[in-house]
């Protein structure tokens, strides 16, 4: 008897870490690929603009591969299909809001034309060679998610995507714990799901409890101006700060790419129901009394450039904030940027302006499950084999004792990282090798060509700056001609070092000096004593460490 | 008559910040200094080991002051005193246990001979020229704290320093409320107190009630090694576990510098009562099995050179986790740390270590007082004026509206910024002045000479790196005789941009030969030139921009 094949489940991200998720289904000669995600930068990835998965394996498997299916629209799931489309052509599926964002983006990056996308709706089950997927409705904090259940030779692969359980979603509709249950009952083989809050025990509130802050806020600020900064892609979100605007008579404007960017195509695709000419042109809001307006805003992350952080700084082009605006911060600081995040709220109380932010009022609640909705969905599909998915290692790791609290096999329960290959099928499961994985670091243009070096030297001179020892020599006696000059960027401030500066030159001479004595001719020996000596005199002097590059040119 | 002189109150450091807290008292011909801190430098600081504040008043005034007085001994109330004692000869005054830390400090810099030091008792009132401070007994997160009432003429001034009410303290000695509210009786003129927790409401908990939540930790993990990280100044956490240590039977190694030099104090000193032979080296941990040892370390903020930190990535010496560990952080991650806290978290988990930590267990209070117990304190005190202290704007605007609410009238409540001079008597107070204050940067031995050009050239650097084109040309007919030669650092890899490196040259090559078709012979024009035109080209071909750094030797 021919002995079955194997499913093999190959995550290239968004495991034991936060982004960038990408997740391979391989059977045969078939392979999907679930989400297409990146990551933003850590602090160690200087000048770094963003992070995509290693998709070698992709580029090496592109003839087998039948398509991309996306869960929902966020960043860390969609943001590296640019890159990923550059070097692999296959059609990308997702529903309507998802692929409306996934248009934007490819158009920026002149993909759009070349790009095959095709909608799917909740409920729809699309074929890619032995798989089928089956895209179910799902709430999170984006229209339009999906949990998407697998159907392979071997048996249903259900992955949630980011959930939680909202039975009073602002668009009316709830995650279709039906079908999910109905899966559950036929059999699901391996579940793999969002462990981001699998720290945080009991329910996450519904979106829908953010609208009554809203309109105690609105109420009691009704003469003064609102702004509401939040996350763009939160949609309903948006939708409750419409709904109120509309029902105290404010007229609203909106400020920030990436807000007017989405809101567009929520309109266009009927996912926000807006009152005719409630909106208005940023540059009417003069011909409004204050508090009939609502400004709508990104920046709810502290980001530097975001419109919230220059309306704090005074650099806003159209909007000067002051005593008469009461903001809101409708968001919670991403671990890392807290402090961005004060410095604006500190910004805009120095201006006069109300703020109101999480640790004041329950004005934002999360977009993923809590402990008791992640143990209600593992009871519902009751799986053979679970991967904890989407989270750091912490993460998974609660979200594992989870599925063991609910019966899962422990042995059944695999913590996997990025780049391991599970191979399974209905009689067993196990990890059976690796292929390539990691971060690729995007920087302008550049994908990949800054690596740990670049990085090093970066860290380098970000501490301690540099100081460039040049000096010309003669080929033939080897007489220095012409220098020992030295500049130097990020040590001291040059000017006010003089002194310094000479000392560095005398030091450097003295160094060459001492090779040729040694008789030393070879450049780089020559080169590593400048270093050395050089090195030495200023950790004594200074107690830092500067990158030091000696240049020797020669006539 | 003559009119009444006023008192001055200068805030150098720790007003609409964190850190660096540094208050001058000034009356006539006789200044005094309280507490004297150090902050720690932000992420754009890029290199700087700490920043301490700008002291130039008190070099200015060094022969007016007659002391600095000390409310506890953290960092941010300590820290800056060897650079400031550097420049200014003057007693300090504190507590013996603040002292003892201050004595392990001066000793570090070679300051501890010539310092004179001054130890205080709780109820204890010294004279300083026309001030008089008296120490009253408060609790914190450290032994031995005080509100400092300073009289003076024109009336009683009151600090809190960094308080919170604890009915429990692990020493018994709870904060002296009734001789602050005697104080208040008698008639407060001003008040400055802490605001660090303004923000949250209610009561902070009893440093007592973290005994229990060890205590159920040590029942629960009976058969593993527990490690211990928490601050090294927390004397009190740290009699919690040692109390917990003895209780259940176990020796106590201590690992980390500065938990070694805290607990060596707080023993000396009488802070901290140990068992006799319960503490035992770190060498001598193989002697004992696993469940017969505790380990109490620091790196409670995932510090990259911490003992925890270097335990999680198996780098210390001494101790090898795994999955015979349970690991307590006893602490909450600093706005900022929270990265790399989780770093931590995640490392140990892979080790199979069990983790506890905030998320997960009630194992830290914090130091600081709450809304409620603000409110009492103003309740008690009732002071004419009030000038929330220690805080970012943010927390001092909360603190302001409990003043506010307290029956303090508004006009006489100053949210201060640093170098501002309030002078006030019994009858008014008022902004009058400014005087030089901000923040100096300590970068190994250099104090100041890291300022903003610096650091944007470090930031410059950090993100796109730096390029060095280097020509000799002849000084008479200058001819480019050697280069141009390129060298970059932090943008591309060298090795692998080999191309690119040829066209920089190249490129440079055309950029001195069109200056030098135009007869420029200025050697600045030449070298913007060459730095516009490489500039231009590395822009459009990578979108970034590197530090372009053009050297031209004459011979």
């Amino acid at each position: 008897m021919l002995k079955k094949q194997k499913l093999k489940i190959i995550p290239l991200g968004g495991m034991d870490e936060i982004g960038k998720n990408l997740t391979v289904f391989e059977y045969g000669n078939d392979l999907l690929v679930l989400d297409c995600g990146l990551a933003f930068p850590d602090d160690e990835m200087l000048g770094v603009d963003l992070v995509i998965p290693d998709t070698t394996y992709l580029v090496k498997n592109k003839a087998k591969i039948r398509g991309i299916v996306l869960t929902h629209g966020h960043e860390d799931h969609i943001g590296a299909l640019p890159y990923v489309l550059r070097e692999i052509d296959c059609p990308v599926y997702g529903t309507r809001f998802t692929l409306g964002l996934v248009t934007n983006k490819l158009k920026e990056h002149g993909l759009a034309a070349k790009t095959k996308l095709k909608p799917v709706s909740h409920g729809d089950t699309i074929r890619l060679g032995e798989f089928k997927v089956e895209f179910i409705r799902s709430n999170h904090s984006i229209p339009d998610v999906s949990f998407l259940a697998i159907t392979t030779p071997v048996g249903v692969v259900l992955h949630t995507g980011d959930f939680k359980i909202d039975p009073t979603p602002i668009d009316g509709s709830m995650i279709d714990l039906a079908r999910i249950g109905e899966l559950g009952k036929q059999g699901v083989l391996v579940l793999m799901s969002d462990s981001t809050n699998a720290e945080r025990p009991g329910y996450t509130m519904s979106e829908s409890s953010v609208g009554g802050a809203f309109d105690d806020i609105f109420t009691a600020n009704r003469h003064k101006r609102i702004i509401v900064a939040t996350f763009a892609t939160n949609v309903h979100r948006v939708q409750q700060i419409i709904n109120c605007a509309h029902q105290y008579d404010r007229k609203i404007a909106v400020s920030g790419r990436s807000m007017i960017n989405v809101i567009s195509v929520a309109i266009e695709l009927g996912y926000m129901k807006v009152p005719k000419g409630i909106i208005i042109d940023i540059d009417e809001i003069a011909k409004y009394p204050p508090e009939k307006l609502v400004i709508i805003t990104t920046g709810s992350q502290g980001e530097t450039l975001s419109a919230l952080t220059r309306m704090a700084f005074s650099d806003h082009k159209k909007i000067k904030v002051g005593p008469g605006d009461t903001v809101l911060i409708s968001a919670t600081p991403i671990p890392g940027n807290e402090k961005s995040v004060f410095r604006v709220v500190n910004e805009l109380f120095k201006r006069g302006c109300e703020v109101i932010y999480e640790s004041l009022a329950e004005i934002h609640v999360s977009g993923h499950a809590c402990g008791e909705e992640l143990k209600l969905i593992l009871g519902l599909v009751k799986p053979k084999y679970f991967i904890p998915a989407h989270g750091e290692y912490r993460h998974l790791m609660r979200h594992a004792a989870l599925a063991g609290k609910m019966g899962v096999n422990k042995r059944n329960i695999f913590l996997m990282g990025i780049g391991q290959v599970m191979e399974v099928n209905d009689e067993s499961a196990k990890i059976t090798g690796v292929v390539p994985s990691g971060k690729v670091l995007v920087d302008g243009l550049g994908v990949g060509d800054v690596g740990n070096i670049v990085l090093r030297d970066r860290k380098h001179l970000a501490e301690d700056g540099i100081i460039v020892v040049v000096v010309t020599i003669a080929s033939d006696n080897k007489d220095v001609v012409s220098g020992p000059d030295v500049i130097s960027r990020g040590f001291v401030y040059m000017r006010e070092s003089e002194d310094l500066i000479e000392e560095i030159k005398v030091c450097a001479r003295q160094s060459l000096e001492k090779s040729r004595g040694k008789k030393i001719k070879d450049w780089n020996t020559l080169k590593g004593n400048v270093k050395n000596d050089l090195s030495d005199f200023l950790y004594d002097k200074t107690k830092r460490k500067p990158m030091i590059l000696p240049v020797i040119m020669e006539i």
